[in-house]
């Protein structure tokens, strides 16, 4: 008793950085309506070390082999930040599904070329914005559309990464467009979703306020950047987001999300162990916490790509894609501004921010 | 085999409503160096009311009865809050030592009076700032002071009511002074001691911006006013403050502190439940919470009430002088402006907001 | 205005070792309608140091002094276990009140003496026990008798010391009566309290099974003690008890209790925070535990104190009669026997355990 | 570049009803190194069902086709429980690896074929402990490996499942062997793992004690079943395992392990939280619990069965073989038996239940 083998999503991984692999191995192993068929990065030694520990696929040094092949149906795109824009668009202009990871660039303009494109095609175009897919995230947006929280009204989100003291972000930090655009993506993207901010279609908020400080990495102040950034998001309906992103974390990763709504309130990882697994002992009362963002929402990427792959093969609704990417992009760019020069920034009735 | 009764602190308080009840009882059955002597309000049917659930004591329709008496060491102010700075005042003029609930006034320069009768008199003259003589806010304070935390450099705080169906908070809030004010003088008056902010002596705040939104009341906004305030305040010292104030909780009061320091973070009251009683049950795994900020801070009360009488009695510094409460109203008020404007107020040299 | 002061208990502590003190304290200054008028301990010693940490009273070498007083209406007695039932004979032969701290003596024949004693007297007699007049046991058996966790079938406590590397158990555990008796008293009775075990008034108890290990205190075998108890009660009504008792706690004293009822599940202290303050830190998020049973149950101690006053005063029916104190000794012995013999322990129609 | 395609294991599943299909898709989906080749079922429609649902491969009726067939490297038991034992026997016979789902059989007796068949062998046998593969319980246990809990000498451990009101578990549990058997063989299996209990190779455990009761399915009792079995075991090494078995658990399934240590304590889902989702509404503060054990434990199959996949591939030895089942079984056979009779049940020499 046989049936027809049902169809498989063939997708190449174009990046095979850290994120690269995992993901990568995600499509190998995880998504059963999934077939890793080849990997791309222009480093030699990344691109063995990844294939080293994947099943048998093609692999490139350059993106664009993969891209043009006939035998891939969509992209993963994982690469540096810098060229998630170029690649994406090459891919939706060669007829091919992409999966981006978040930013698409680390600038506005940088992006939208890619909502262009995907708005000019007909394949799917879907943004990694990969908390959405978190099994609590995605339950306090059930709550939440089964009206259970009331109005939501208010959003606090942290994003708190563990103090590096190898000082890597210095150096990240000058091409990654700041944290309120690296890190802050995320927690801006979080507020459009959980307080419906989108819902009229019109201009969607009205003034932010962005803060920061620099605590353990004063060189970034040079850069226009720092390691806490904070901020106040005043969107058009009435609700607020008030965002924390930092760099300094002892414990951990710890990023909280907490939606206020009329009814009634959800948090989401207040409690931010990275297992059951409490300990009493000289210490106290404790439990460990996750030490990067990747442990916390490993199943999410997971979910995410599944997501993805049931979005191409039965041709679902992209529940992320480029538009919100880029009216994250344009809010992290205010927030941005605003942090840089001490006044809000206003947002004018197309949506764009005023930066003066 | 008997000593000799030691001195106790003879105390009247001033307002015999709700929280002048609470004050009167703790002085009477919870100061073991104090006494109760008299209490006074002008309302005689809540002075009856009072006077029947206290031991015998004086009672008096006019604080300036018990204010003028010579059996009176010490006052304990809980009026309305329009009457404390001039009862204050008086009652310095008096002699008498004047513990004085919060706020001094709805307004800084209502404050400023105290201030000055405080600073020209030998009595002692207490703010009662009850969050600091928490149990777990005292804590928290104590290992900053050992140095376990590291260096200070965010408050998160919210101070979050349970919503009132009633409207009340509709009528009191034209006379409170606004959210920022009536509640959020706790929050910022933490920020204050727990950030450090006043160690160097110069200008302590650079600049705060307000936000707010009206969710269950909109009738607020025609007085200025909002069921939902938050802020942030950045210090000179670097240091930054993240508050949120809000009328419509649904599960209870929830106020919670997140002292963000360099080699260790403080959380109090993240899991607000009123006490050790966890129920599993058709509704999940839950507790219940606070029903008001009486409930959560009624033990800091009682310590707030010792402290005063052993300053007293043992000649201690106070731990909350008026100028805390000027300054900290300084900052309501320039938060208040800030709302109202949507533009961030800077302060000046001499530490004054700018209001433009 | 002043009225007619209202008549307060005059109470007398018998003991001022550590608890005595404590006692005296809290009838000193935190019990609004009784009044400390004397203190006994045959200590010279002792006595002279509490007397230097309370207001001036009486002190006697000699408890009887004090019993025999006309001025003492009550007395709390709180000296060494094996006084307990005589002071409380000769109080309630002197017409005293009597609140007599747990345990009534080290086995079940030196305990009815007092029972008999109060059953022929007109004067109240309660047991100090303490947790019953815990805010939290006492919200759990509040929802119990309120339905709202239906019937209840298992009661699992256990009462973990924390260790106490001085060997000061050690030799306590001689005079004691044993882990089952000293320790377990308070969860026997939380047993009977909560499970409604003695409600058809005929044989409570069928069975019993002890258990015990010696994990850092060997030497306790040599007098048939152990370093953890652990039992189950088997009580007629079908409900079950499973206890553990324990001196080799790590973080701190930890006392938990489940109750299960057929609608839902009360835990009390499943989290055994000292506070409302949580520490992320290197050492993870945790919190810090309370060091003895006392730091978790000083408010209860307090409240049973008014609850005693209150009994006397106003004629309420006594809490915890000694009746209470007999037949949790009852069990705890039976729970001994078990665990010296290897044997479960019947109990016969009277409600005696059959000790073969 | 491509590499030669690593070898897979090529799994039959035999069973195809609820936990039989999880198994296989997780074979199918979530096992790099394995390959699902074909399942079984004798009942047509329940094959059916699970053939539509995973990927496409053989199926059969009857088991020994695919025990029999030379493309199958290893099965993977999950039958009905009465099937364990002979299948298994049939399978090492014909040299393919297992990993048997436990139990092995109702009774001690019926688990010995196994037992004896795979010592015979040169196969892997494996039996499912399913929760030792848990991400959490496995990090307690690597604690105590590395030493930082001292030495273990208490587990208490319990199995509270959801109340079913169909009354399913009654009709179950004559198959079942009874709650102990069925339910108690994991928290048993628990013990032995975390106490170090077989480290001497001698007589393991002394004496068990079993007790229970009938809450909300009385007719158990006519099977000598209960619906809340409680135990206490008594390990040769002092070690002590306290156990708690439950069918009526009300928020969900409730299974928490304590591990006591002479160095600290570990205590796994004592928060029985199903995610990170924390809801604050008018039921208080709360979360929602697991519905079963699979939600609690999807993530360990997964765990259990890559775990077998690397000891067949890599000849790793096997962590949880067929005599920690029959020894598990012999544990739970006592505690039936001590339940049923009253007495406690002791053990022999040999490690066998002397069976009174």
């Amino acid at each position: 008793m046989t049936t027809d083998t049902p169809r498989k999503l063939r997708i190449a991984v174009l990046g095979a950085g850290r994120m690269g692999l995992r993901h990568a191995r995600n499509v190998a192993y995880a998504a059963p309506r999934a077939e890793l068929v080849g990997i791309a990065d222009p480093k030699p030694a990344v691109l063995q070390a990844a294939a080293a520990e994947l099943p048998p696929i093609r692999t490139a040094l350059d993106s664009m082999d993969l891209i043009s092949s006939p035998d891939v149906d969509a992209v993963l795109i994982a690469s540096e930040t810098s060229t998630h824009a170029s690649l994406a668009v090459a891919a939706i202009q060669a007829g091919k599904h992409v999966l981006l990871e978040k930013p698409i660039a680390v600038d506005v303009e940088g992006s939208r070329p890619v909502v262009e494109a995907a708005a000019k095609s007909n394949v799917k175009v879907m943004i990694g914005f990969s908390r959405r897919f978190d099994e609590s995230l995605g339950e306090a947006k059930a709550m939440l559309d089964r009206g259970e929280l009331g109005t939501p009204y208010l959003l606090k989100s942290c994003t708190n990464d563990m103090f590096d003291s190898t000082g890597f972000f210095v150096a990240y930090s000058k091409a990654s467009g700041g944290i309120f655009i690296d890190c802050g993506i995320h927690d801006i993207d979080l507020a459009r979703w959980l307080l419906n901010t989108s819902a009229s279609g019109k201009k969607e908020v009205q003034r932010v306020y962005g803060s920061g400080t620099n605590v353990r990495h004063p060189e970034l102040a040079e850069t226009g950047d720092c390691d806490n950034g904070m901020g106040i998001i005043e969107f058009s309906n009435g609700a607020r987001a008030m965002i924390h992103l930092s760099r300094t974390a002892v414990h951990g990763h710890d990023t909280v999300t907490e939606l206020f709504g009329t009814e009634g309130k959800a948090v989401v990882n207040g409690n931010p162990a990275i297992n059951r697994l409490e300990i009493r002992d000289l210490h106290g009362v404790r439990s460990l916490s996750h030490p990067t963002y990747y442990e916390r929402f490993k199943e999410a990427f997971v979910n995410e790509l599944n997501t993805f792959v049931k979005v191409v093969l039965d041709d679902d609704k992209v529940p992320t894609p480029p538009e919100d990417a880029l009216k994250a992009a344009q809010i992290a760019v205010a927030l941005t501004h605003s942090f840089r020069t001490g006044v809000p920034v206003d947002f004018d009735e197309e949506g764009e921010p005023i930066l003066k």
